[in-house]
């Protein structure tokens, strides 16, 4: 069985056919219509995320499948002590895939241990997104007709943004990328990002701090919110924010191909003004989301049917089992009786990453 | 783009054409099954209304088509510091009209400014309710076959029911039409609704501080809820009270062929041996509001599809721009960085409607 | 018109009907794909239950037709005063069927007679909650081959389990059944349905303290969980509660083919190790419960389009009529202006029982 629990449990060629299988949907809507006729997905949203659930839902209904579910945890029975193992158990028995969101990062990997149907993550904690990552790649794709050499420059909350790791990674699996890092001291992509991710992959990084020094060699500026409550220092926010905030003045060194992508909701660090752009390609974004939320569950209801594809990287890969203990606190194995999964970093004996919420502990 | 946020945004012919549509649905329902087949309704409900909610929702059901959205702002992610212009254009790549129901007076108006869909307002904060009243007119067409020539009686809440409002502005539209308004001192029909609507289209009105008075002429009678809370005087609530309360009694005297409407849900208003009169039409009522709301979305969608139909008037009015401030607190101008639009009334130079939530404003 | 308030409201006959359905279901499903189509259920949950809910709702899908409805009173406004009657007439517009879940005990019977469609009780307080027995006895005649000759024991809380109570009422009426009650002396079976149904209708009962002296003899073993909050005393909850809990060395003297059942969720009673064991038939129970719900939700529309199908019991009893008052607070008839329904009971002159909620009452 296969399910998708973070970007890289697709493989590059697999990722590939995923969003030449959105492109067909789009170019051949009609077809697709029934595809999904009498099958039902299962949203299980433990936490709200409206645009994420209705892209889902509304990419089940173009398929001509149906929709079961729940949108927040409170308003569902689920949270009364059922473990996330027995009510995944349940959910299969009316639903052909899943896709779960999750405030425990790491709940739809133990989901899909026990669901014996398809999951996908739609969101785990600060952990992944990958719906995300493929909905970008697929608008870089017909935004800019490739997904080789590509300069990106990352500008925000580059320490927290789970949208922005992701994408990093599915990224350093290609060839021609260069990333720019557009970023405040306080929200600077993680270290072990830049070792594990791009020097491993050998994808050039350089960090600047403002976008103006860098616009006009940019392929793709990837926008993302600063929240002032990541500052310690109020004033420190107050000084650099209109840094991070896009205008059409700044978008004027620009290429006149470049293309803004934000993961949304925006609040203020995109101007409206900015919106008639014709490079700003976030709601486009929106739509891409949908059309390859449509090839995704498509291709994993194939592949469940067929019975032959591996299973998933995540669930055959050799752990260490039950010896050490997750010490991150938003780990799902935190509070379910769950095996303890860790795998060694590559050239770092000693330090292990947890399966789950991929929190890294040295022995 | 066709929306429908007050009750004139259709013409009279247009609402005539609704109505008969309505008909047609009721007496073929088969030939409408798969009438918007493939075409997905949101409801964005950002307060709940669990009645008009399933009331569109149904009516899209039963065209064939499929619904998405939330049905209340806590458990959504909306209300995070998003624009009702963003949601809007997000939920516009994930379904092809809106229904919007919202707390802020003017909220639909924005939304049919960004959407690009066709949106329905479903009641913005005590501003309007349209597809009620086209319930309204359908049920009295079913219910008397005709919309001329009719002496409805207002009863209770005329102050704060928006319902009356707006069915009182339709009615005004048409002919022979006579108005009786019976409510207690405080929930007396505002001033602006008698001048800039009964005498500006000759309807004659008529105040009256009983039912039983008038019963003998009425040939509607449309009941609405007077809640205590709007009193400031507790003791002249309980002196009152008694006079907006539909009995067996007081219906004695009345017509035949009278109908009783009420928008519901109702209190005490209407005492239950009422429901068994042949004249209490407020369940038949629903099921039209039902059927009424079918015709709506068909036509918005058809209109959508042509690409030929004139704007809605509100858009294309000329507007005085950014030039005054709407000081309504409950309007969405008051929040979402708008543009601020007033245009002049007729006949009182100087004085001015907000666009959003038609609040006054004196230059 | 028929409904489902209570499981004895389908006679024996009726009852077996309805699960042959099922297996009929099961055996041939795309033979019941559109057998719904066109149709709606709405889902009325005044209160959060996911499992019970997501189960009605795949199984009116799974037959062609639609779903609408609320999950939870709070995020709907149906809580606003409105009366259970006026809402199910409202629903009764939009919809062809109801399953109503109701934190009020008796709520489901007022529904049904007003709705003019369908009224099935998906749990009313601790009342009643009879598609859950009609799973039970789907999932019995599955895993065993009859529903006769059985000897059953039901373990843990058989004081407030509803689900206890309905499935002996339900099997009382077979033939060659014994039971056996496995519950802590706080949660012992109440006196009334031992001598009211077992002692009744003939059903021998024996009493233990612990499964392990009688699980050779079982054919089903019926889990329950057992809340410390149902313990005057801690110490003594502490004191027994691990002889409420099911494990595999438990398991060890069980007859091979026996039958582990639970209503779910599950906390702690049934350890994880047990899940394996192919005895362990409670997530097979979940899906026969979309199976049972299937059969019901078709064979009750078709019943209502006959219209020749004798009326539910409840509504043509000889009722006692608002000459006694019922004393139970969860009752509906506590809050809403319904008549008084009593009825005698059978060899105790001057005792009744509630028809709402059966709540006793000595004249």
């Amino acid at each position: 069985m296969r399910h998708l629990i973070e970007p890289t449990d697709l493989s590059v060629d697999e990722t590939e056919r995923i969003i030449d299988l959105a492109l067909d949907i789009i170019a051949h809507r009609e077809k697709y219509s029934e595809a999904c006729k009498g099958r039902k997905l299962a949203t299980l949203f433990y936490e709200p995320s409206t645009r994420t659930r209705l892209s889902f839902t509304s990419a089940m209904m173009e398929l001509g499948g149906n929709v079961i579910g729940f949108s927040d945890a409170a308003s569902s029975s689920v949270s009364k002590g059922e473990t996330v193992a027995d009510t995944v158990r349940v959910i299969a028995c009316f639903a052909d895939i899943i896709a779960m969101r999750h405030f425990k990062e790491g709940a739809p990997l133990v989901a899909s241990q026990y669901a014996g149907i398809p999951v996908i993550n739609a969101g785990d904690g600060s952990h992944a997104h990958p719906t995300q990552t493929l909905t970008d790649l697929l608008t870089i794709k017909r935004e800019l007709g490739r997904l080789d050499d590509l300069t990106i420059g990352f500008c925000g909350d580059l320490k927290f943004g789970r949208t922005v790791h992701s994408l990093i990674k599915a990224l350093s699996r290609r060839t021609g990328i260069k990333v720019i890092l557009i970023a405040p001291e306080e929200l600077r992509l993680p270290d072990y990002i830049r070792h594990e991710v791009c020097d491993k992959y050998g994808v050039p990084t350089v960090e600047v701090r403002t976008m103006e020094e860098v616009m006009p060699e940019l392929d793709i500026l990837y926008m993302t919110r600063v929240q002032k409550e990541r500052f310690l220092d109020e004033e420190e926010f107050e000084r650099v924010k209109d840094s991070f905030v896009l205008t059409p003045e700044k978008l004027e060194t620009a290429k006149k191909e470049m293309v803004v992508l934000h993961p949304l909701p925006r609040v203020n660090e995109i101007t409206r003004a900015v919106d008639n752009d014709p490079r700003a390609a976030y709601f486009r974004q929106v739509e891409n989301g949908k059309f390859v939320r449509m090839a995704l569950i498509y291709t994993l209801l194939q592949w469940a049917g067929e019975r032959k594809a591996a299973p998933t990287p995540h669930l055959t890969e050799a752990y260490d089992v039950n010896r050490l203990r997750c010490q991150n606190r938003r780990c799902i194995s935190a509070t379910e009786d769950v095996d303890q999964l860790f795998h060694e970093i590559d050239g770092e004996p000693g330090s292990y990453r947890c399966a789950y919420c991929e929190a890294k502990l040295r022995e």
